[in-house]
């Protein structure tokens, strides 16, 4: 194991895979992995891609990578499809388009989607981050197909978040929630040469004006993907974002609060794993059940009875 | 608080708001009410309506209080907007439109919401649920606007769920996956005045009939809930499913699983509480947390330091 690792710190791609492989898994080896690799940690700078399905999100990534390449920047992409049931029909078509970039030895592009829950997805989507963050990517682009609070669990882990919006289809005054302004960096309203687009711009502007005290004001900025207009703009203002949390020292705040949020998940984690184990063995919990079905017992007083066996 | 308890269950209505609210604030008090009517819950039946926004499931649902209340079913209505930054646009004016039964004394319709994690409006809707059951309604109905995984996990608590789609905007083909093929009891494809409901309903039953042996296969029905057309055939078959599950043995199994799913929730819940309580007191945690900042410690390693803590 330490000679995967220690080829995975030389840069060998395979060996990076099989890294995210493992940890995708929930591999027993990956606490042991994840441990060694995060003094490597910390660098990379985490850019979130949200918005509606049919937003143009894997067309914009597409051309951001390409800027960052031109910048000589190293790119990791993580793809998240949480295999929503409403969600998500095109991914496997824009996953294969962004393969012209999978021959950039400097790129790399992971899927990651589970049918388990969606704490575990964004567990291992962290996990993946923390990955190719120690494997030297200076850019990691997160895209997730934004349409529910779990999506924006996902995308918390990213220092910058780029909400991507159309003219199309009311997005701009249907989907603009407080929820969305609270994790938005910046909007860019996609496929700009619908019509409405001026309108939709607009009306975000509005709801943005209606907070005040802003240390950051996040910008609307208007980008054609598929024309590639608008694009190095949009790069200009995501790098002035990373600037700006870097001067107000907000980046710093920002790692700290993931950190502490990422040890408290763990061993919240690890408890559940050992509560799920032991009640899976125990013969008294079969009992346990049994009584609550037939009413003799409830689920809060046996709730109490299964936590001081576990704390045993 | 015994006192609210009796008012409750001799069918007081606002000792039933009452007790809601203290449940859905996560008061100190909640444990020791859920656990005092736990014996009273149990004979509902619990009817998820689920769907993409826009698909009709208010009105809808507005069609089958009024068909129930007609049987004399009384009827407990939970609307779940999970405040998701993506959807949610109409809940308001829905909510109003349903208040048309707010004078009938035997409906009781909550409306939930959440700031806080899914988990726990998934917690509060499965709490809220017993409350109503106990309150003595016989049908249940939890309507959810289903986009995402989260809603999904919110409707498992149903023990039919109706999934409600529509002929525009594809919803027929994008949004049927393979999600919601393990989660639906029946299709109503609405608003079947609308063209292409025919090829909307033969891509679902065509998907349907990719899998085989059921022990029911979930039946395709076109509603036009809007002119109150198709819906007494959706009820109809709402009671033959209710009818599949107690006949075959279905319905016992359903509530072990939900007990065991409950308890061990439960359990889980109470552990989170206590690791973040005692996490933010202690000073050894900040201590902690500065170390892995500083690479000198790890967060799977701090993990373990910690749950040794907890569990002293």
């Amino acid at each position: 194991m330490q000679e995967l690792i220690d080829r995975f710190l030389k840069g060998d791609r395979r060996a990076a895979a099989r890294i995210i492989s493992l940890v995708e898994n929930n591999d027993p080896e990956k606490q042991d992995i994840l441990s060694k690799i995060y003094s490597s940690t910390g660098k990379a700078h985490v850019i979130g891609i949200t918005g509606p399905p049919g937003a143009g999100k894997s067309s914009l990534v597409d051309r951001l990578i390409t800027i960052f390449r031109k910048n000589n920047q190293t790119v990791g992409v993580i793809a998240v499809d949480p295999t929503s049931p409403f969600t998500g029909g095109a991914i496997l078509g824009d996953r294969i388009r962004m393969q012209e970039h999978s021959s950039d030895k400097e790129v790399f592009i992971r899927s990651m989607g589970t049918r388990g829950s969606i704490g575990g997805l964004t567990r291992s989507t962290r996990e993946v981050i923390s990955v190719l963050d120690a494997f030297g990517k200076d850019i990691i682009i997160v895209e997730t197909v934004g349409v529910g609070q779990s999506e924006v669990d996902i995308i918390k882990a990213a220092d910058t978040t780029v909400v991507v919006l159309t003219p199309a289809g009311g997005d701009g005054v249907q989907m603009i929630k407080a929820g969305i302004m609270e994790i938005a960096s910046i909007f860019a309203v996609n496929k700009a040469d619908l019509p409405g687009v001026e309108r939709t711009m607009a009306a975000i502007n509005m709801m943005l004006d209606l907070d005040c005290g802003y240390s950051w004001r996040p910008p609307v900025l208007p980008v054609k993907s598929l024309h590639n207009e608008g694009v190095p703009a949009l790069v200009d203002v995501i790098q002035q974002h990373r600037e700006h949390l870097l001067e107000t020292g907000s980046y710093e705040k920002i790692r700290k609060e993931k950190v502490r949020q990422e040890v408290l998940g763990l061993v919240e984690y690890k408890i559940k794993s050992e509560v799920w184990s032991k009640a899976k063995i125990s013969k008294d919990f079969e009992k346990i059940i049994a009584e609550i079905l037939q009413k003799t017992l409830d689920p809060y007083t046996a709730a109490d009875i299964i936590l001081k066996s576990v704390k045993n």
